[in-house]
């Protein structure tokens, strides 16, 4: 097989100057304000998807953001490869706490900075990379390609489901290949199989009619914040358990051989502990760091404000408090029964005084698959022939919410193979993407394509 | 004794002209970026000190904003009184809450709203505009007159303590008198007996040394916000009560004839809940609104936030929480022993991998004056004139921390003679001054001065 390395490191500095173009376009789909930034995001995929040779590259416009798509369908009795990807990022805030910021990529310690640099930008730009090399070099592809590329990843896909759905037969394909996740470490290839699901809602508690004065309210009347926080902090138990009726029903307790795959992944608490600068780790009692992100549902409080925020001391008692809630599912459980559980109890929980709204949001299902699935092992062999170590089989406690769609409607295995490390800063300030793993990445990729 | 109803009505639109000018300067002291409106404010008052006929006007700079000193000391033999109030207002957020924006006066339906409406600038304007009217038309005051106005009171006087002992002799009076309190209600005047003290602090909470994201370490790591949320949940009981340790020390229980006087008040609970659209009020249990408001402690969470904020949903775990706490004190309370109880009970109930930082910030006092002093009979008489209703001896739940330096340090009884409402959203959105206590204000303070 050719060696693809001289022909990437040739064109690297035009390659990373070319990812840096993207990343400075702030696609953030989750504020109406960028709703133009994402739509410049989309065209300079569309560009880029000719620019490397693919075919019928269509924009598809959305109730949403658009959805990118694009073909190369010259290899006759081959299988179809559909590659999914995101060219949306989160939101950037904290501003503050970035070091150069986020739109302005910067290359620090052989580390790309900025928003979408590993999530997924960074990564989807290998796949159109790799496929424009093997193009140009060899006229001609391994396998016949499809790119569905959205840009509501970090909203939760809404609009990609209907198109899945109604495009069946257009993105018909024998593998999803998406490169979203994570390796365990430098050089330690992961193969993720399987994914939490998400379901998130948003709390608001209203008490009086107006902020009132705390010196002539003060004592007499509720306070929309000591509302929330009684609310809120009901939703765990003292064991680290959500305390929601019936939230681990679908839940099926872990296998020994689950436990023993978990701790395959070696992972080092106490050093998590010094990386993150934490005292202490916290969660579920009765499992590892490792048991909890991949196998264990959590509910999470994302944000929350009420009250005065300014400089200063502001005596009054709030009228309104609001709070973002996430969980992150597992196994069997139902976005909806969960997000309905969680409502009941809030109902049921809301103190005197206090009236409480609740707005459901993201519902994503949960996703596995077999780790002895043959694709996975070709994706084995393309790891270890370019990283020198083969692949643990992993869940990941992230979340791509369209993976359990795209299996279900076009009943074909999704290959999870990501190249972003753990430590990167996905979804936070500072995110970035390691170089190590883009020169790797475009090379695992062509190698597992010319093995598929 | 002469009728001044005519002159301030023929007055009564230059009048207001006059005060919605000052309303209209930001002199928000909490707020850096309004260092040179609060100035501003200074002489504003200062100018208008001099156009009502007030000599040796100065505008003492401070290490924070200025204090403004003027007199008229023509009267040998009288008594003196030292009239005090604030030019500076609290900060104007969430301003989509107003209905026309703060620093815009506006009058409707009789009711002129602006920040700092009634707290403080338009009830010492009543002041001015009083002493300018005997002056002009009877070329002499019934007392000596001596003005102390800061621009500290809503950042807790911290400049102003310190002046007040190294200018005891300057400010040396028979009698403090101050406007910055409330009416029972429309046509019900009272008289304030008893202020709460007052002490705030600010607590934030870190967690790892980023903000980390909810797929990759969820359920396996502390969140910012679970712990801030537990930590303040556990300020208060199931009693509606505060559990920190020690907090009602120094609280005496209320008398038979203690409660007598709150129920005199008669305020209405269920008037109450209706004005402020309440399901149910809530407080300490055992005592009415009334009691709660005029003399138990109180523990407030003011403002909160962590986290995203933004539209949508965003899957991250935050590092960093922060909300901001006042006590209102009574009694015997301390507010450096009550700052100490809170953070000692902050410490304590810190989380599993939470750390926790405190700042304390301003300490005042609870102050009361016996109700049968002879000059409160006079303040009396003045309101019943122009009310046709004797006032109510009231212990009010505000807090001013400097009353009780002024009576500590002056000797000298203060007069609490307010006319505001206790409608008027002082420290929320929509402050406002309603005019006919205005109207009603000047004449009762010249009544008062005139029986000094």
């Amino acid at each position: 097989m050719m060696d693809y390395a001289p022909y990437f490191a040739e064109r690297r500095d035009a390659h990373l100057r070319e990812l840096k173009e993207w990343l400075s376009i702030p696609s953030i789909s989750a504020q109406s304000v960028h709703k133009e930034d994402v739509r410049r995001a989309a065209e300079w995929l569309a560009d880029a998807l000719k620019r490397a040779g693919l075919e019928n590259v269509e924009i598809h416009p959305t109730a949403g953001h658009p959805i990118v798509y694009a073909d190369h369908l010259h290899a006759p009795g081959k299988p179809t490869v559909l590659i999914y990807g995101h060219y949306d990022v989160q939101p950037v805030d904290p501003l503050h706490l970035w070091q150069t910021p986020p739109f302005e990529p910067d290359i620090r310690d052989n580390k790309l900075y900025a928003r979408g640099a590993t999530d997924d930008k960074g990564q989807l730009f290998l796949h159109i990379k790799a496929i424009e090399a093997i193009l140009s070099t060899e006229q001609a592809l391994p396998v016949n390609v499809k790119f569905c590329v959205e840009g509501e990843e970090e909203i939760a896909s809404g609009n990609l489901h209907p198109f899945i759905e109604a495009h069946k037969d257009k993105l018909a394909a024998d593998a999803v290949l998406i490169s979203d996740t994570e390796l365990l470490g430098p050089d330690k290839p992961a193969i993720c199989t399987g994914l939490r699901g998400l379901c998130s809602l948003e709390v608001s508690v209203r008490t009086a009619n107006t902020d009132l004065h705390s010196g002539t309210y003060g004592g007499g009347v509720p306070n929309a914040l000591h509302a929330l926080v009684s609310l809120l902090d009901s939703l765990h138990d003292k064991r680290g358990r959500v305390a929601v009726d019936g939230f681990y029903d679908d839940v099926s307790e872990l296998t020994d051989e689950m436990r023993a795959e978990f701790a395959k992944k070696g992972i080092d608490e106490e050093k998590l502990k010094r990386t993150l600068e934490l005292d202490a780790l916290y969660g579920e009692e009765g499992y590892t760091f490792a048991e909890r992100v991949g196998a264990r549902p959590t509910l999470e409080i994302n944000g929350m404000y009420g009250g005065f925020q300014g400089e200063g001391t502001k005596t009054v008692i709030p009228c309104e408090a609001h709070a973002k809630i996430t969980c992150r599912l597992v196994d069997h459980q139902d976005p909806q029964d969960i997000l309905d559980k969680v409502e009941r109890h809030i109902r049921k929980h809301t103190p005197p005084g206090a009236k409480v709204s609740v707005v459901q949001g993201e519902k994503g299902r949960p996703y596995t698959i077999d780790p002895s699935h043959p694709l996975l092992r070709q994706a084995g062999s393309a790891y270890e022939r370019v990283y020198g170590a083969r692949p643990v089989f992993t869940r990941d406690g992230g979340s791509i919410p369209i993976v359990e769609a795209f299996a279900r409607v076009l009943s074909a295995p999704v290959v999870l193979m990501g190249f972003g490390l753990p430590t990167e800063n996905l979804h936070a300030p500072n995110e970035h993407f390691h170089l190590d793993n883009f020169d790797k990445g475009l090379l695992t990729i062509v190698e597992f394509l010319k093995r598929f």
